[in-house]
């Protein structure tokens, strides 16, 4: 790639919503050229054939990507690191969707995940792509984990307080989050068909979603002694296309005002344009189609109890537009570049 | 109403989902009878006009109920207490979905709705009709508040942990609830039109919701020691017709496991069949157009939290259903006479 | 089945929204008690475990029914006709949801569905259930195909016209019909993802969908001189969980008022509860989750041109709830027994 | 506005969907800038206040405009010409999103909208500007009136074939619409409140609609005899926020292939990039928050009958996008220029 020329990027497992989302964002991006995409199971069609909606040009969709400025993939965890240890290994640009490279601890990993590690050597070299919490680690990356839908719309609205130490030590962290349906993808399951989820809402891995230890690692990471603060994760199913909002609960050290708490916050973020602190509680529909996050925290008058409320597009901010800005930084440009920031209404 | 013939009922603000749900149950109901009803601003049409998919007689909508054997209100706080007040002072039986008569201190009504009570002398008559708590008084009452949907859902999830003093004292209870949009009813509001409220979740409320007084004023009447807890209560809009899931935490006085909390929870619940205690968790659609509370109890075994989540269908349990079912105590019916128990799927 | 007993049913492949419709009506019929469900897949578990929902007894899911009263079967077509054959051969009472004996020509049927039929020496006691417009065959028929959802919401909403002869002839019948998600079944699709299906309308089937030539068969069956009349039908998928509105336009032989059209159709359905003429045009709303459909026929004043609303629940009359009234005509039992006809709002 | 500089644009209305829906699209495009919105009820307001999800400068809303160089309008009916008169006759450039100006005969105006037209002088100036129909002029116009999103659809997807004089004279056109709530506004009704609209569909305007003399006007205007075809319109209410599918029926004159008729299609369509032809039926997914309108063009083998289904967003092509549109021609700009073309997905 050279100067003024445009950066060939190539998307693993297209036939997913995280693959048609990194697609029309790279279709979209100034700087950026979608040069080939590839599908194990899709081989042999065209994008559009997968995505009649597509409207981009119309690529053939390859068994393997052939070698390229930058991959993204979207492919499961497990197969997601089988087939980007190679590319990795030589050297090139990855930024992965999935959870194999999120985890910093190999053990972590295969007791989340129920097998050992595929790529245990790479994981030093991983670095964790929630874009505001380490840019500067991320500029310098050539392997980055885009975080999880629940651990980005987490982690962005707790950050700010776990860096400033100012939680309880030892107190109990609730995340009551609410994702649409695809976050489960475009996967078959039963309980993604319209007539199941439609019209109602559900609370699911109780006995433990495999987020946790990816929001546990980002709160060990963010707090000044490192340590990691108990944490209970209920997710809820929520009939809604996109859109998480995680509700979040938490004891401070000391009282502190709202006022103050969205001074902190707006500290915080006052670098980039993808996080939006509201002084009024924000609806997902604030962040639809778009890489923003916008946090609401406050303080629960009755029982001093701080209450953040953070919502993000689980398919945006959530996996392809988080993974384009983490990208965007790898290649020196600024982070936003190309990424959709103002909501339609309604 | 003599032995063999049925009950006349008559429904105040029958323009209103709590009204034409009332009509409804009051119509399938096999001891009741609809004799009349009645509404301010639609005096004059009938009931096929205001609902044209209504089923029934198509009755006029008059001014006022003339006398009857018992009367629902889904007249809003305020106008539900200057209504009801002439006929519960004459003695009739009159159940209320309002607020007016839930709380029973008249302090606490004014600090929440903002004026003062309009029948104060009416307060300790008044029985808080969640079913299942306080069958006894609901039978022996001629006035009962139906409660509100929010603390229908929340007081049946904590009841069992109350009653047994389960629950670690001055403890934060957070109550993180997500409710379909006719909880809102059918006024026109901006937030409540399709657009608007269609592909999005928010939290609201956040500086104290009207529902708060009610859950901590039945947290108290059900502990041992009539203390109230610190609650914490985040309501949340979601992208659904009906339906209430709230999901609480609370930490415990002593290690429970999640087999011995569904064993206390289904023995407290051994009468009646309108609450089902589940061992996995269940979706809001499992009780929509029912009387159906379900409820599931279970422990986060790594922080030892207690989580429970409890859903209802707004409409029915937590609002015309449970109005009926407190009706069908005071008329010495079984509790469950008249009223749907049997979700339809999908 | 003796004297004041009731009837034992029984349910072929309940893991479907049919098979559930079916379970549910039977669960609740005064006069019915389901004896045993079947399921080839599914077969081990129990009911309670497909559908965790379910509120009543949780019967085991068997591989074949026992000798039963009455057997309702919501298999495909194909293995419909194979497993049932048997049965009615044999004598016992059938009542099929497929499509394998809703075509009275077997060539017909070999042409729409791609194999040979399974059991052509059924088809001429097969007796097509569309309640209202064959009371008397049904009644005395032991085997039922109960029509298709879009055939029966296009069927009544013509059936009037086509019986009194006052469509003209050779004219083409255009029916544009909107059909909620689940009519495509429980089975995994891409296209029923909630994902793909929310917030979305699509027309399919333009190239000749199956339930044409059994629209074109129920024209020819009610028409006075048995022609066929060309028939155009554009079935559209749209964003809800239940409910088929058909649209139909069709040119009369003569100047018909719509006040004319509507009385001749309250004359057609004066009989039985279940087909309701509207002045007003309805909406699916209205007939959800009962086996009501509602029909609204009017004159498109500046053109002359016939126009019918007709709706139904797919799942309800469109389905069991059709089936169900079907066998209770076969049983010598009022058509509505145990039929829900009154719709909730909202 | 000079070489170089932006054009500054105002908007009157600003609280509803189409004043929000331009506001977007002011702000994102790259030759306008937003400099002032307008509007009756909100003024003292800001532009952040109305739309709390509003992601560009927090304008205020003043009561009337300053002189700009263009000015959209998104008033109602009647207050739109009396509004936009004193501007368009000072020679102002108006785009403006009501029914105002789009009849040409104002007595037609009277009889569809009940009252006298508040400007009739103007009449003669105003240009439809539906787009790809009227481009050069479109260019040449001061006073623009956007078509309605139903015409749109309509008029899209039929203009090829009236263009070409393909239709049977005489022959009756019959237009199924179906379109989301949005669609009627960000005005307070009842039917549009999220539990109506939810999981229902209904029809509505059976008799006459207000789009239907537009259609006309279109159709003759199209047509080389000038002549006007009888039309039928029925509109029908979706529950999806978004987006309009029109599904139309007409006979051609002669036997006309599917094949061929695309390609008709596409020779019409070769100019721009707003409309794609599309070999199979789309959903209005394909269009959401696009300026595009995608057209299936098909024969119905058994009847010969013509389908056509076209799709838009009806807040973009049928509102704010076109009106972009139109006043980038009016500009001298390419006419995409600004305007969304890639449609996200799912």
């Amino acid at each position: 790639m050279g100067h003024g020329s445009l950066i060939d990027v190539g998307i693993v497992s297209i036939n997913s919503y995280g693959g048609i989302g990194l697609a029309n964002l790279v279709d979209a991006h100034p700087q950026m050229r979608l040069a080939a995409v590839a599908g194990h199971s899709s081989a042999g069609k065209t994008l559009r054939q997968l995505f009649p909606a597509w409207g981009g040009a119309d690529l053939p969709v390859l068994e393997d990507l052939p070698p390229l400025d930058l991959v993204f993939s979207a492919l499961p965890h497990g197969a997601a690191a089988r087939t980007l240890a190679p590319l990795a290994r030589a050297g090139a640009r990855v930024v992965d969707l999935s959870a194999d490279f999120r985890l910093r601890d190999a053990e972590t990993y295969r007791h989340w995940y129920g097998h050992a590690h595929p790529a245990p050597d790479l994981l030093p070299r991983a670095v964790y792509g929630l874009t505001e919490t380490a840019r500067d680690r991320i500029a310098a990356a050539t392997l980055v984990a885009v975080p999880g839908c629940y651990p980005t719309a987490t982690g962005l609205g707790l950050a700010p307080l776990l860096a400033a130490g100012l939680l309880e030590p030892g107190g109990n962290i609730i995340v009551d989050a609410k994702s649409g349906v695809s976050g489960a993808g475009r996967t078959l399951k039963t309980e993604s068909l319209f007539g199941e989820a439609n019209e109602s809402v559900s609370a699911y891995g109780l006995d433990g979603h495999r987020h946790l230890p990816e929001i546990a690692q980002t709160a060990a990471t963010l707090s000044p002694d490192g340590a990691t603060p108990p944490i209970t994760f209920v997710p809820h199913l929520v009939p809604m296309t996109r859109g998480i909002l995680a509700t979040m609960y938490a004891r401070p050290t000391e009282g502190l005002s709202a006022t103050g708490l969205r001074a902190l916050y707006r500290d915080y973020y006052r670098r980039g344009l993808c996080v939006r602190v509201s002084d009024t509680p924000p609806s997902t529909k604030w962040t639809a189609r778009t890489n923003l996050c916008v946090v609401h925290p406050t303080v629960d008058e009755r029982t001093g109890l701080l209450v953040i409320v953070s919502c993000i597009d689980n398919l945006v901010k959530g996996a392809a537009g988080q993974a384009v800005q983490d990208a965007n930084l790898m290649l020196g440009l600024p982070e936003e570049t190309g990424l959709p920031l103002r909501a339609d209404w309604p």
